[in-house]
């Protein structure tokens, strides 16, 4: 692969991405041209910090393996991974390899890979050197397709089998089924059984907080009866036993006999969960976009949009001090308008006072504003490159190498 | 940059691809690692004819410059270009150096390009030899800051006055901005007076046909009255009259004094211009993807979701001879069940029969099947290739090279 083709292939900007980014570094963020995706490392770091303590201090013995999906950035997880993470959970088998690329040393596909081509690059990453490498299986049927193809390449592929605690997406249904699964996997050659999962997603949002520790615990409650299931009739130590997104970590973190919590959005949060009850991170992630158009009094334009910003969660935000609220999202654009008294979310408040509070008033063509994400994962999956920003000032740039690897 | 560095930064599946790519050319597919984006050439091929043979016989002597912010690809700019097209529009500057680099030759990015570094980058491309670019433009300053630049460069830009015709984003307000607008770039160094533009989005999608007919030719009222008052009170000539979507192309290519429509989406077609009256192109995009798991009687679940598909513009969809409606959509999954009655849209019927009807059933575990997007521009914004398929073979790979180029 020669440079110039590999150029073609890749995310744009040209052969002068490079130049750029060397360029970049060290200026202030006003130089970065928008829009683009960036995170204050400090607050970042802090709700990294902030869920390692929450979790030494709830004394139920949980660890955190986070999600993958959320960042899809390396540099990202090795920082997690320094701070006590057990692993990295991945949603898909090319973000995996984009982590492994990255140095990750343990990492749980947390959804079933199926099909040969697939399985052929399965049992290849798990070759890796100094990789643990496991995969949520819920059928037998993958399970001994994972196993012949690791087993011809000398892989070692370690199976978590994925539970049913009422997602009512994959996941096997019953006890039967999981038993028969974890024998089959402690002894089926190229695999090992590594232990189970199930994702109480239908719970994360719940609004009503009481309510959303019921349903968590309800299906750490069925997580847990398979385990034992498990352990009483195929005689298997449990692994691990994985549940829990930043919705239902305060739940999870405290339930005994859970072994780690896949949360991811807490390092960056966003509209969605800023605006749930008892998940108090802080905001860090934010895109810069630009005023490109100021043609009416109360009307500007921004360039940041759906190309930029996803909206299945809702309206993107922007920060309470501009005074202005976001009215309007196209493909291409953000309209924002005056809004007198503008209520930010609490996560919101060291954001704002970094960057909105001493932004130049009032605002026109060409001054910068930050937009806050409805849904962090699915807008970090539109950028290939993330500002790294420290007092204002880019750090550093980081590839989002896991982007678009959904295959 | 070396080669190993430049595949850390594109887009995955590691320095594999150009030898995936190669492999998969030629075979049915069956064999594409899903998700994936595939086009139907002979459909799309249909489509851009049918576009063209329309304006031919409309008579009013409409032309075409295709929104490449659907398609991001080169190749298939380069097809439109080969039909007569007069050009190409693009979003941003990103998506303009990707389809100038794969030798598009006449360029309108119908949008503003605010801020020094961009300025430079513009002017920059300005200069590429055989490139006719032009650039959307809304204010006095935005011109000067364009005009001193490209000067500096020694470049050449055209300038089309963006013109508000209803849609409240830019453009300019009143005829004598426009004519000061228009009398500056026609005098200033480094830029010429290329024309006017307006975009009549908030009608695109109306869906009574005769209220969006109305809107439509509104719009252009609007806009033919900013050409006569240029061309009566600066002496200058039009030079293009560009507006008009894929829901209002029918008026605007009947509409005598318009030199052009931005139309992009006719080539692909979606669920949401499917439903609009009128538009009667086939769908030829589609997202393979596997069914991973079917763990109840009535519930498939596929390995598409948010990170292969959007969802602004409503459900995705799927062909109704499957006999499966889609139910729901999560980040990493479709969850599809039974339909006794499923209704395609009618441009659906095409892609139907060639790929749904053919297809095993009962569906199970490892099975494909084609979804169909909602919003095709932002669909594609997702991935970085493009699956070229006819006769249900893969006949080439595109690289999408201005998928994220929004800055």
């Amino acid at each position: 692969m020669d440079s110039k083709h590999c150029c073609n292939e890749n995310r744009g900007k040209m052969c002068g991405l490079d130049e750029y980014i060397k360029e970049i570094i060290g200026k202030p963020i006003s130089e970065i041209e928008t829009p683009a995706l960036m995170v204050d490392l400090d607050i970042m770091e802090a709700n990294m910090d902030k869920m390692m303590d929450f979790l030494r201090d709830s004394g139920a013995g949980v660890g955190i393996r986070p999600h993958a999906k959320t960042h899809k950035t390396p540099e990202i997880a090795m920082a997690q991974m320094e701070r006590g993470a057990l692993g990295i959970c991945c949603a898909k088998l090319g973000e995996a390899e984009a982590m492994a690329e990255g140095g990750v040393p343990d990492i749980l596909i947390a959804n079933q890979v199926i099909g040969e081509r697939k399985i052929r690059r399965l049992a290849a990453l798990s070759k890796k050197p100094g990789l643990n490498l496991k995969v949520a299986v819920d059928t037998k049927e993958n399970l001994e397709d994972i196993s012949r193809e690791s087993a011809r390449q000398g892989g070692h592929v370690g199976i978590v089998i994925e539970m049913e605690v009422g997602n009512r997406r994959g996941g096997v249904r019953t006890i039967d089924e999981a038993v028969e699964l974890a024998k089959l996997a402690s002894t089926l050659p190229g695999v090992w059984y590594a232990g189970t999962m199930g994702y109480e997603g239908f719970a994360v949002f719940m609004p009503d907080y009481e309510a959303r520790k019921a349903a968590a615990n309800g299906a750490y409650d069925i997580l847990l009866g398979f385990r034992d299931a498990i352990k009483e009739k195929a005689g298997l130590d449990s692994g691990i036993v994985s549940a829990a997104g930043t919705g239902t970590f305060p739940f999870a973190g405290k339930r005994q006999g859970l072994t780690d919590i896949q949360a991811g959005s807490y390092i960056f949060m966003d509209m969605r969960y800023g605006s749930t009850a008892g998940v108090d991170f802080k905001n860090s992630l934010a895109v810069v976009a630009t005023i490109t158009s100021h043609p009416e009094p109360d009307l500007y334009i921004c360039d940041a949009g759906l190309k930029s910003m996803t909206q299945e969660f809702g309206m993107v935000g922007t920060l309470p001090s501009y005074g202005l609220k976001v009215a309007n999202m196209s493909e291409e654009h953000v309209s924002l308008r005056p809004d007198e008294n503008p209520e930010g979310l609490p996560g919101m408040s060291e954001l704002d006072e970094k960057y909105a509070k001493p932004a130049k008033k009032p605002l026109g063509v060409g001054d910068q504003i930050l937009l806050i994400p409805s849904h962090c994962c699915t807008t970090v999956n539109l950028h290939d490159i993330l500002y790294v920003v420290r007092d204002g000032k880019v750090e550093d740039v980081w590839r989002i190498t896991g982007r678009g690897r959904f295959a």
